[in-house]
């Protein structure tokens, strides 16, 4: 694949009874986004369709069915078409990116389908073994070790395996996505102040140094683990590339505060490159024109920068 | 009192071997802050003595027994004695407020006293049985319901009374020492996305909404429980003036992010005004004049305000 060649990046929809065929066609009305890439979007076309921008509408959709600004089965069905449609291409050579519009995990369901997001959907169809959640964007990068669990459970849960997974991942990722020939990652601890020497809690030294200790014989440079309160202001004064933080919240509180609209969420462990919006499909407003597209514009950005990166890593 | 005098407040130096002195002389020597109240510095007397401050040196303390730049019985009991020379005046009603300098758990304890920080010790010695930690200072207030014990633990220990104390609190001093007739709190869910119905934990409809109800009941405006990862977003933006965290982490991380050097502790539940700065003795900088007083100038500026408020609420 020729270096010179813009990035070929397939934008998914999302439900067309949410915000996502509004936030495409307003971030591609941007030429100083549309012209980073060569851009197909798989959905229903934008009114107006931007120059130079292609559509590929899967057979058998009638989103016209979708009940607007509501979650229903006909929904939850064009949302994953789109996606599927996507995977095909990405898998066909066509395109080098996916960014993903916003679905609804309950119109999903309500169609019949299993996968609880776009990542296990995305993660099965590519064959994908390991793989992990990133949020990037604005001034904070921040891979999550658990991620949609109860609080306790996701203590429960944790060991230094899916630590491990989650910094390599995330060293691989930003040694080729992202061009930084020694990343840097901060590793939170669990617990208030790290655990204080172990006195609010062991998991820093049970499952987190161990973990540490093994990236650090496999050549990775890991810092940590980190009292979480202060990982991210230091991340953010240029101390680390990436923070790791153990739970959901533990990483998303510091991204959704310091960069609302910047923030993107990326896959790790793909064959593709993928990003996606961070919002929903916010069914309260859809179709009134008001959503912002923002995080749309930045996700299709990052993809385009990471594939670059990408090809000229390879 | 009058309402037309300054505010008095009395700032206690920390440990002798940290950076406490240093950040109270910086502080000081700032002629806009050093006019905001009558100060008196419980400790030694920084060089050079602003114009106008008073010192109060307790007799028996030397802390030239000190070691200076790490912990020893010598330093927490200089701590301890310069703390409770502050106590001793505000209970004379001789100062408003205490600001505190820092001090170290692990000194304190080397000098034979039981209380792990500044807080339980003036709780104790003024006798208040209901207390919570604030931090403010910076775009956002936030108080914490529980603080110093591990992750689980702080789950296990998570009670309707606990959420409802930290509620009443913020409450109160919200109107009374910020001025503030009709406080909106948000309160935090404990799980990713507030436990989104249920499906990623129970503690939300179990422990956190009896508690919003009896807070609604009493005539409080409440809000939650909300996804914790955009409540402070929310916060920023205006919608509440307060966010009630769970958990250490899940309020700490979101202050100390946007907020580093501007978040100031603050006491609710005393009868007097309580701030402090939010970072620790920096052993590894003592002495140096490398220490930042941003963080005393703001507790010493919210000392001032509040006590101002306070006034004029009484």
């Amino acid at each position: 694949m020729a270096g010179t060649h813009l990035p070929r990046i397939g934008i998914t929809q999302g439900d067309p009874a949410g915000v996502g065929l509004e936030v495409t066609g307003k971030a591609l009305a941007d030429g100083a986004v549309r012209g980073l890439a060569e851009i197909t979007v798989f959905g229903v076309p934008p009114e107006p369709l931007p120059e130079g921008v292609s559509v590929v509408s899967p057979p058998g959709v009638d989103v016209g069915r979708a009940p607007p600004g509501r979650p229903s089965a006909e929904g939850g069905e064009a949302s994953i078409r789109f996606v599927m449609a996507a995977i095909e291409a990405a898998q066909a050579g066509r395109i080098d990116a996916i960014v993903t519009g916003p679905i609804s995990k309950e119109a999903v369901r309500m169609a019949g389908y299993p996968w609880p997001g776009h990542t296990e959907l995305l993660a099965e169809k590519f064959g994908a073994s390991e793989y992990a959640m990133m949020f990037a964007g604005g001034p904070l990068r921040v891979v999550l070790v658990t991620i949609h669990v109860a609080l306790a459970e996701a203590i429960r849960s944790l060991t230094s395996e899916a630590i491990l997974r989650a910094m390599r991942l995330a060293d691989e990722s930003l040694r080729r996505d992202f061009g930084i020939a020694v990343p840097r990652l901060g590793v939170c601890g669990l617990n208030p102040h790290a655990g204080e020497a172990g006195r609010f809690g062991h998991e820093e030294r049970e499952i987190i140094e161990p973990a540490l200790d093994e990236a650090r014989a496999a050549g990775m440079c890991v810092l940590g683990p980190l009292p979480p309160d202060t990982a991210f202001h230091q991340a953010l004064a240029g101390k680390f590339d990436l923070v790791v933080a153990m739970y959901h919240d533990q990483g998303l509180i510091a991204v959704k505060t310091v960069a609302f609209e910047q923030s993107v969420n990326v896959t790790l462990g793909l064959p593709i490159v993928r990003t996606s919006v961070d919002h929903g499909t916010a069914y309260d407003i859809a179709g009134r024109g008001e959503a912002n597209p923002e995080s749309m514009k930045a996700a299709i950005r990052l993809a385009a920068e990471m594939t670059a990166a990408r090809r000229s890593a390879s």
